[in-house]
C-alpha cells in the first residue's frame, strides 16, 4: 500500500471511529416513508427491458473459471475447497496482503491446483473483474464493498459469489437486483448455513408434510466475538458496528427458515419489528479496541417478521455478551417441532410418527418432549436430504464448518456446469440482506413496523416451493 | 343450578362463541389514544387521599383466616396446602359445583384441617367477602372473575391473592391498583413461577452480580394445552381465547425476569410490540369443540418489551402447537448467561468462574459453552436461595408443581404473619397481567408499539432492587 492510500484509509478510519451514528439514521430517513404507522423503503420500478431471474439458468459452463476477491478469514478456504471440486478453477486472486496471496496459492497447490493469476491493491479488483477468461467473481471481502464489487464485476459480464450479507442496504439490494436482472448474471450470496446437515435433513421433512404447517420460525447468530474482533482486516467488522445498529448478520439465522416457509416461493414477508437493547459490551470493547466513546449497535437485538400467509419469523443478533454459540434454528409447526440448539431435537404428533412408521403402535410417545434418541436418529437417517447423501462423504472428508461450505460450492459449481437455476438468488440474497438496514429503521424509530420490499416485484406467489435443482 | 340461570349461562356462551373478535379491537381502540406512532392506554389520575403500596406492610395477623374462591383445577391444592402451613387456616370455600366443595373438604381433612363453610351458587362468594372472620381470600376462579372479585373482597376489608392474570384489561389493572391503594390491602397475584428452584437460585446469582448487568431476559408459555382443554369448567379458557388475540397468559414468562431486571424497583418496561401468527391448530380446537368458525389467538404470539435502563425482555405465547413445555426462562447478562429450557444451563466468563472460586485456576474453561455438569451443580448448591433453604424440604414433602407453589403459600402467610410486605406487590400484578391487552393492542394494529402503563404513577426508581422480606 502506498503512503497517500496508507493516509486515506487512516483518514477515513477516523472518521468511521469518530462520527456520531445518528447521521446514519438521519440519512437513512431520507430513503423511506412513513404510511399508517409504517415506514416504507422506497421500491424503484422495474427498468425496461430488465426481466425477472426467477428461475433463471445460464448456459451450461463446462469449466467454471474462478476469480477471488479478498483471502483473508474465509477467502483461503474458498480457494482450497473450489480446486478439490471437479469442473472448477480458481484462474486469479485479488487481496491488499502479500501474505494472503501466498498462502492462498500454498493451499491451492496442495489441493493439486495450478497457480493463480495475482492482484494486490487497493483497486486491483477491478482489473480480475474486466478479465474476459473468468466466468465467476467470488467477493469474500468486508462487508461494504460487497455490493459494489458485484455490481462491478456483474457488469463486466461474470456472474458472482458474495459472502454473508450481500448488501448493507435496501439500496444496495435494489442494486444487486436490478444488475442481475439487467445484465442476467447470477447473483448468490454465499448463505452456508442453508447447507447445514440438520438444516438440510429438517427442511426435507419440513417438505415432506411432517411438521404439518410451519407456522413459526427462528433463527439468529449468538456468537461472543470477544476473541476474535481483531482477526477482521483492520478491524472492520467492529467499526461496522461501531456505526450500524440493527440485525447487521441475519443471513444465517434468516436463510435455513425462508427456504422453510418458501419465502417467495409462495409466501413472503410483509413486515417487521425490531428491539435491542442499550451497548454494554460492545461498547467497552470499541472503546479498548478503538477508543471510541459511541456504540451504535446494541448488545442484543431482536427482530419479528410476518408473512403474507400469517406466519412469523424472530431472529437474535447478539455477537457480544457471553453465551453459547447459536444460530436458534427451530420450526413450529401444526404437527411438528424441530429446535437445534443447544442441542438438536425433534417433536412429533403422535400419530405422525405412527404414520411415518418410525415409532410402534404400541408405544405412548409424549407430544410433549422430544423424541427420544434413538426415534431422532432413524428418522435423521429417514429424511437425510438427497444433496446430503451425495456429498455428505466427500465434504467431510473436505472439510469447513463441518461439511456445509464445501456443499455450498460445490452446489454452485454444479449447477453452473449443468445450465441449472441457483439454489440461492438474487431475490434470497436482497431478502436476507434487507434486515440490516429495515432492523435499523424500526429500531431508530422506537420499534415502529416496517415493510419488507418484495424484491420479486410481485412474483414470489409464482414459483411453489424451494427445490434443489438437479 | 336453577334452570334460569342455566338458560343465561348456556346464552353467555352463544354469545362468547358466536361474538366476531374485531368487537373487542373496536371498543379496545376507544380506550387509548395513538401519539406519535404509539399506543398509548389511558392513564387515570391517583385519586385524592389514595397513596402508594410501595413496600407497604399491614399489621401482623397472626392466624390467616382464608377464603377461597373457586375449587377446580387449581383451587384444592391451594385448600390443602394452607392448612398444611403454620397459623393459616380455611374457614371458608365457594364453588359452582358441589364435588367439588366436597373433595376439597377431604383434602382440608386429610391434612388435619377443620370443616370450612361453603358457599355455593352464583353470587355466594359475595357473602363469602363480606363475612368478619375472613382476613385474606384466594380466588382461583377463570380469568374475566379475578378483577370482579378482587375489587369487592378488598372493598369489603379482605387482602386478596388471585390466580394469574391477576386482571384481562389495563383498565382492570388500574382497578386493582386503585382499590388496593384506597382500601390499604394486599392484592398479590399468585405467580408460583418466581418461586421456582432454578428461578430463585439464579435470581440469588443475578442479584450477587454474577451475570454482571442482565441486559436482555427471555420467557413464555409454550404448553400444548390439546389434552387439557376440556378439563376447564365450561371450556372457558378455549373461549376466551377464541375471543381474544395477544398474550393472554404472559405472567408465568414475565414473572421471573421482572424479578430480575427489578422492574419498579429501578427500572420499568417502557414500551412493546407484539406479532401473532393467524390461528391454525386453535382454530381447529375451537371448530371441534364448540363448533366455532373463527379464532382470534393466534397460535404463536411473540413480544418484546423494552425498558427504561436499555433492556429487552422477549416473551413468547404457545399454548396451541405440539412442543415440549416450557416457560423459555433466560437472562442473558454482560458477564454470564442462563437458560432453562430444554435443560437448565449456566455460562460464566472465565474470570466470573474463577473469581467464584468454582473454578480452579489452570482449568481453561470456554466461555463459548455452558459450564460442565461439575461446575453447574456446585454453583447451584452455593447460591441456594436463603427462602429455599428454608423451605426446601417441607415443600418437597408437601408437593405442588415441584414445591413452588407450597413456597408461594407460605411466603404470604409468613408475610402477613410477620407484618411483613409481600413478595408480589399490586405494581406486579398489574404489570405482569397487562401484557395481554398491550399485546393485542399492538397486534391488531400491525405491530404498532405500545407504551406500557406506569402503575406506580412515577415511583418506579423508589426502591433499589426486589427483595423478599425476612
Amino acid at each position: 500500500m502506498k503512503r497517500t492510500t496508507l493516509c486515506i484509509v487512516l483518514l477515513c478510519i477516523t472518521i468511521a471511529v469518530t462520527t456520531n451514528y445518528n447521521t446514519y439514521a438521519g440519512n437513512r430517513s431520507k430513503t423511506y416513508t412513513v404510511k399508517g404507522g409504517v415506514i416504507h423503503f422506497k421500491e424503484p420500478k422495474r427498468a425496461k427491458g430488465q426481466t425477472s431471474m426467477l428461475g433463471f439458468a445460464a448456459k451450461p459452463i463446462e469449466n467454471v473459471r474462478v476469480g477471488i476477491i479478498g483471502l483473508g478469514m474465509r477467502g483461503k478456504g474458498f480457494a482450497k475447497r473450489l480446486t478439490l471440486i471437479e469442473g472448477a478453477e480458481v484462474v486469479a486472486l485479488c487481496d491488499l496482503v502479500q501474505a494472503n496471496l501466498d498462502s492462498t496459492q500454498q493451499r491451492i497447490k496442495a489441493a493439486g491446483g495450478k497457480r493463480a493469476d495475482e492482484y494486490i491493491g487497493e483497486d486491483s479488483w477491478k482489473e480480475l473483474c474486466r478479465r474476459n477468461d473468468i466466468d465467476l467473481v467470488y467477493i469474500i471481502t468486508p462487508w461494504l464493498q460487497h455490493t459494489p464489487m458485484a455490481v462491478y464485476a456483474m457488469e463486466h459480464g461474470k456472474h458472482v459469489a458474495i459472502e454473508v450479507p450481500a448488501a448493507m442496504t435496501v439500496k444496495e439490494c435494489w442494486q444487486l437486483v436490478d444488475t442481475s436482472e439487467r445484465t442476467r448474471k447470477h447473483c448468490m450470496m454465499l448463505e452456508n448455513c442453508v447447507y447445514d446437515h440438520f438444516e438440510l435433513t429438517t427442511l426435507n421433512m419440513a417438505q415432506q408434510g411432517l411438521f404439518g404447517e410451519i407456522i413459526h420460525a427462528e433463527g439468529g447468530y449468538i456468537h461472543n466475538l470477544d476473541e476474535f474482533w481483531h482477526r477482521y482486516y483492520d478491524n472492520w467488522r467492529l467499526k461496522y458496528n461501531q456505526s450500524h445498529s440493527g440485525d447487521v448478520y441475519a443471513t444465517h439465522g434468516l436463510g435455513p427458515v425462508c427456504f422453510a416457509l418458501n419465502i417467495h416461493r409462495g409466501d413472503r414477508m410483509t413486515h417487521l419489528v425490531s428491539m435491542d437493547t442499550d451497548s454494554w459490551v460492545g461498547k467497552e470493547v470499541a472503546k479498548r479496541q478503538l477508543g471510541a466513546n459511541e456504540f451504535a449497535n446494541g448488545d442484543h437485538t431482536s427482530t419479528l417478521i410476518r408473512t403474507h400467509k400469517g406466519k412469523t419469523i424472530e431472529l437474535q443478533h447478539n455477537v457480544y455478551t457471553p453465551q453459547p454459540y447459536s444460530r436458534k434454528y427451530q420450526l413450529v409447526g401444526t404437527k411438528g417441532f424441530v429446535n437445534k440448539y443447544p442441542s438438536e431435537g425433534i417433536l412429533l404428533q403422535q400419530e405422525s410418527m405412527k404414520d411415518s412408521g418410525v415409532a410402534a403402535d404400541h408405544e405412548n410417545l409424549s407430544s410433549h418432549r422430544f423424541l427420544p434418541k434413538k426415534h431422532f436418529d432413524t428418522l435423521i437417517e429417514m429424511y437425510r436430504h438427497p444433496i446430503q447423501t451425495e456429498l455428505m462423504e466427500l465434504a467431510k472428508r473436505v472439510g469447513g464448518h463441518g461439511g456445509m461450505d464445501f456443499i455450498m460450492d460445490y452446489r454452485l459449481i454444479y449447477c453452473l456446469r449443468k445450465g441449472l437455476p441457483l439454489d440461492q438468488d438474487v431475490y434470497d440474497a436482497a431478502e436476507w440482506s434487507c434486515i440490516g438496514e429495515l432492523s435499523a429503521a424500526s429500531i431508530e424509530n422506537r420499534s415502529m413496523p416496517v415493510a419488507v420490499p418484495d424484491f420479486t416485484r410481485g412474483e414470489w406467489n409464482k414459483i411453489k416451493g424451494h427445490s434443489f435443482a438437479r
